[in-house]
């Protein structure tokens, strides 16, 4: 199944894509998808309903906006160089454990909205990674138990800037959490739909030329883990999102390194998740 | 006005505490103290009710559990090193612009809860702090303009492990977002009572002893420098909280180290915004 919303920013409805990739609208399930449907089997619920309603439920149009494909989550979580080419073209050590940091949730933003360059922006960089929907609370989960606890899988363009993360004083966060920097979609795809997390290509272009090329089986730490790894320093939430991390080929990682500027066009996909792409755009 | 929660974890009702410190149920006002609550005026609509109703609203008995005095925030951004001898028993320089990080929203309890030692954990440290409590949505706001988004202002307690945060790779998030980690309350001070943020006493005692003992006015970054700073980095919503640092005198700069163990009281206070008190248990 693959979940998605759509219409106007902060008033999206849900949705479904189909197999024939037809978007159908399934407002009068009458649930959004937010930590209660996760929370309360609301997948299997969907599916039910979807048996009996999805023939007569309203098309969407091919042009309609979408949205993020989740209602904001309680955390977005994410993976710091979890590639060994990413970590060396950052210059970092190879992590011995995952290294862990925020994205505020105010980030999040629909899969091919504009992403805004923040004022006084420099060094705004892309980053495409596999994110993971929790679909059930999680403390303290063992790594054997760690797909139990997962809903589905999304696309994701962890955007940063690298002033704002590395030069401007301690923690990452101020590079990582600016507006429109979390593009999450195009739709969930429940984990039945994904057969090995771990084994997935993915891919970004700028302006047509295609800078990150990888898969996901090069994973330093793989999603069970990452799951796993987290849930012994927090609680997750059903509907929290957990980045994985990027691989090689972000704008920091170039000789000479390279920049967003306004009208850069960024195109991403992961096998199974679709594709998103996002309009690089100037602080207005 | 001081706005309290009470009842049962996750299902706490509204309150207000009295100027004769008398606590009132105020259910029947119809609204939580959440992001719509701040967003929508609603401090002005509860103060018209109470003018009404607050005489006619239950008293609430002196041993109900408090709740965080608000529902969970989008996100609670902290400010680290915010006073220099903090960043000196912390071996850290003083920053030159605040340092910031993110707890997990999970992390927020209620202020007199007990605070669990995460398995395996060590080195689980104190620190009390003035938290900010936004109004209003702020982005790239001016320092003279930061008044207007507050909303008031409210006892943190950032427990940190400092293991986790320090020497576990990466970002500190994983040593301050675990669960318990951040009590908050006992109320919400709304700013017309509190005269000047930057200028407030406040203490934490460990076992009756007083090892935390300071005033807002030793900030680095005051009030209103820190909302501005921030709101530059990502849009902040109403209802989101802001920790604006720690004094001198946690556990990590004591001679030798002293942490946390079963069974420790820490009892902690600011001036005009009441005390809380944590008992300290291992994880079950």
């Amino acid at each position: 199944m693959k979940l998605i919303r759509f219409g106007e920013a902060g008033k999206e409805k849900p949705g479904i894509q189909l197999k024939n990739d037809e978007r159908i609208d399934v407002s009068k399930f009458g649930e959004d998808f937010d930590e209660k449907f996760f929370e309360t089997g609301g997948l299997d619920r969907l599916r039910q309903w979807l048996d009996k309603n999805a023939d007569d439920s309203p098309r969407i149009s091919k042009d309609t906006r979408l949205g993020p494909p989740l209602k904001r989550p309680s955390k977005l979580v994410c993976v710091g160089l979890n590639y060994e080419k990413h970590a060396e073209e950052s210059g970092a050590d190879i992590p011995k454990e995952p290294v862990l940091f925020f994205k505020s949730t105010t980030a999040i933003t629909g899969p091919n909205d504009s992403v805004t360059i923040p004022k006084g922006s420099k060094k705004t960089d892309w980053e495409v990674e596999l994110a993971i929907v929790i679909g059930k609370k999680a403390s303290y989960v063992e790594e054997k138990d760690a797909q139990d606890y997962i809903a589905g899988y999304v696309l994701h363009n962890d955007v940063s800037e690298r002033e704002f993360q590395g030069e401007r004083g301690g923690q990452w966060c101020k590079g990582k959490g600016c507006d429109t920097f979390a593009p999450l979609g195009p739709f969930i795809a429940t984990k039945d739909e994904i057969k090995d997390p771990n084994n997935l290509k993915l891919w970004l272009e700028l302006n047509g030329e295609r800078l990150q090329d990888s898969t996901t089986a090069d994973f330093i730490f793989k999603v069970e883990e990452v799951v796993s790894y987290i849930s012994k320093f927090m609680t997750l939430l059903p509907g929290d999102v957990i980045s994985t991390g990027t691989p090689s080929g972000v704008g920091l990682g170039l000789k000479p390194p390279k920049y967003l500027k306004p009208g850069d066009i960024m195109e991403l996909g992961i096998d199974g998740l679709g594709t998103s792409k996002q309009e690089a755009v100037a602080y207005k």
